[in-house]
């Protein structure tokens, strides 16, 4: 016998932050908003053209908030993942990742009747079925030869490979050669700030040395996109990038956190997991009611946040399925353990899969719920 | 403008395994029957009853099938997890674990109202939040108090502690007491057999001491509930068990799959996660199209599984969001790397965080989708 049963939302709009259900992904609007223009305001300055990344969020809203402050468009990773956004009116969308079958350049190519659409290659099978695929679908492909900057994943090589596929690109009616996909995830994470910019530099000289030689036998790349939140001061004024594509600058989480910053474009944590207290039955500890199901952790454990900063007397130490440990950072001062059904406030690790753990975001302004937007293209990995 | 476009589905029934979109989670329909029969023998062997726990799976389904074999209700390990089993008609379901707030005592006391209802607790706050919600809800809660017999997570430390709430919530008129929930989460994944076996037996000895308290003032324990698929073959002679909670064991994973077993009780790999060879630009590695948000790292990278068996000639070495590097074991090795878009089977480090990643299951047998099984309890960990 089944029954009608309904779950509660977690929040609505008009109730008081306190009132949200837990574990909850919450968003502080006004620090969301000021993220987004400071990123559009450094890229304008630049003359860089901005292209945020929606692997970070998934969420459609998102995307729409920054393309109303002067983004081109959006880089998603997956082509599932585009899905969403194009069904909410996104209608100019970078794929930054290779296609893994002919079925996902077929769905491409299907999508791309309904936008503008472009993606990256490392390897002549794949421009092959995409050919083939956007003919058969009387669609239009823009595509992107992907190189290998130093990050030791995808893309080609060297200057020699991507002359190779740019030229193949060209002789295929249906696909436009549009440039150079260059970026280097390992350098968004090294704490340094003189490393980071070191580091991208390299992966900026690396870059230009394929652009010049494409260029030396007449293939010119209109655009050149890469960087990232932990590089994009830097890619900003490498002079090679034509577009920018950070994703977590909006959130920010405690592993971009943890970077060193000495430059002037900095990000502030806008992203929260909303838990509560669920134990305080030892007196070495107490149990929060959000673990592995509702963080990430490849990128580190979460940071409690109190007063607007990181705490200094409290540590998250280890996270259980649905549990999180936490524990006076000195042993001798249990009396800075939150109460029982207390409200704990967490930065995550990792924002992206973190956000992809959550159907939605609560949106809060001034301790009110102000809107709860879907994470529509969460679990679109394919 | 939005525009209308569906996203096709990953799999459909009578496909040939090889036409599975990916990544995409896929079960051996035959092993997972295998280990659901094996588990229910043992407990039927000890006369013990098996009450799985579905926070491993979240999906219905899957209970459906455990029941059908004899389980004599489910776990979950959150009141909101609870809801899709208590509407797909699974009608005795025990939350092993405490509620964080009052809000969630009153979706508990509603639940109450359509199915058997039963929760831990470890504070007299939560009893009274309890008795307060299930009186106004005009319901009936079970409730159980659980001991911390070694984790050092939830649960009260000594036999006064348990004995003090035992008698709070026996007068409660809303409440019954039903007994203890004794489990010990670290015990599950020690590496060796003996050590397993010492630490369950450990484990075993304090709750037999609780119940022995409990039982000299006349406080009986009907029910004690606890163990999981790394104990369960000592758990079930360990003589202070009626009743099991295991939930790996329908599929196991890359950490349960790292334990030394010696008895006789023991299960086959049957879930694994369908992934492509992305790309192969470099001569050194090949990407798979599944990273960090197709599986969850937390207890280690997946094995790629190969001919019945994790392989011996590659490694996965590193997730990123949507990437997968596979690397040759030995380096001067690289034809045992697979080829472009070439399908590449996984065993996921720990399974539970890694299925609610997704909205479904895929079941095989024999080379071919048998089923699609929605995973409806996915994001539930409010």
């Amino acid at each position: 016998m089944s029954i009608a049963f309904d779950l509660p939302p977690a929040a609505r709009p008009g109730q008081p932050v306190d009132a949200i259900d837990t574990p909850s992904l919450v968003v502080d609007l006004d620090v969301f908003a000021r993220n987004i223009s400071r990123m559009q305001a450094a890229a304008d300055a630049a003359g860089v053209k901005l292209r945020p990344h929606a692997k970070a969020h998934k969420c459609p809203d998102v995307s729409v908030a920054q393309i109303a402050q002067g983004a081109v468009g959006i880089c998603c990773q997956k082509v599932s993942e585009a899905v969403p956004f194009a069904r909410a009116g996104i209608h100019d969308i970078h794929i930054s990742n290779e296609l893994a079958s002919p079925a996902k350049a077929a769905l491409l190519a299907e999508l791309a009747r309904h936008a503008r659409v472009s993606v990256c290659v490392d390897d002549v099978a794949q421009i092959d079925a995409l050919a083939s695929a956007a003919s058969a679908a009387g669609s239009a492909v823009d595509v992107f030869v992907e190189i290998d900057v130093g990050q030791g994943r995808c893309g080609v090589r060297d200057a020699s490979d991507a002359l190779r596929l740019a030229e193949r690109i060209a002789n295929q009616s249906a696909l436009t050669f549009r440039g150079l996909q260059a970026y280097h995830g390992g350098v968004q994470h090294l704490r340094g700030w003189a490393e980071r910019r070191d580091a991208a530099a390299r992966a900026a000289e690396r870059t230009g040395s394929v652009i010049a030689r494409l260029g030396a036998v007449g293939v010119r790349c209109d655009v050149v996109t890469g960087g990232g939140s932990g590089s994009v001061e830097f890619d900003l004024t490498s002079g090679v990038y034509t577009e920018i594509q950070p994703g977590s600058y909006v959130f920010m989480d405690a592993d971009y956190g943890s970077n060193a910053y000495t430059g002037t474009l900095r990000f502030e944590h806008s992203l929260f997991i909303a838990t509560t207290v669920m134990s305080v039955a030892a007196e070495d500890r107490v149990i929060l009611d959000a673990g592995l199901k509702s963080m990430a952790v490849d990128s580190g454990l979460p940071w409690i946040w109190a007063e607007g900063a990181a705490s200094t007397t409290l540590d998250y130490v280890a996270a259980n399925d649905e549990h999180g440990i936490v524990k006076p950072r000195r042993a001798d001062t249990p009396e800075a353990l939150p109460a029982l059904g207390s409200r704990v406030m967490l930065v995550p690790g990792h924002c992206d899969p973190t956000l992809n753990l959550y159907d939605e975001i609560v949106g809060v302004r001034a301790g009110v719920v102000e809107c709860v937007w879907p994470i529509s293209a969460r679990g679109l990995s394919r």
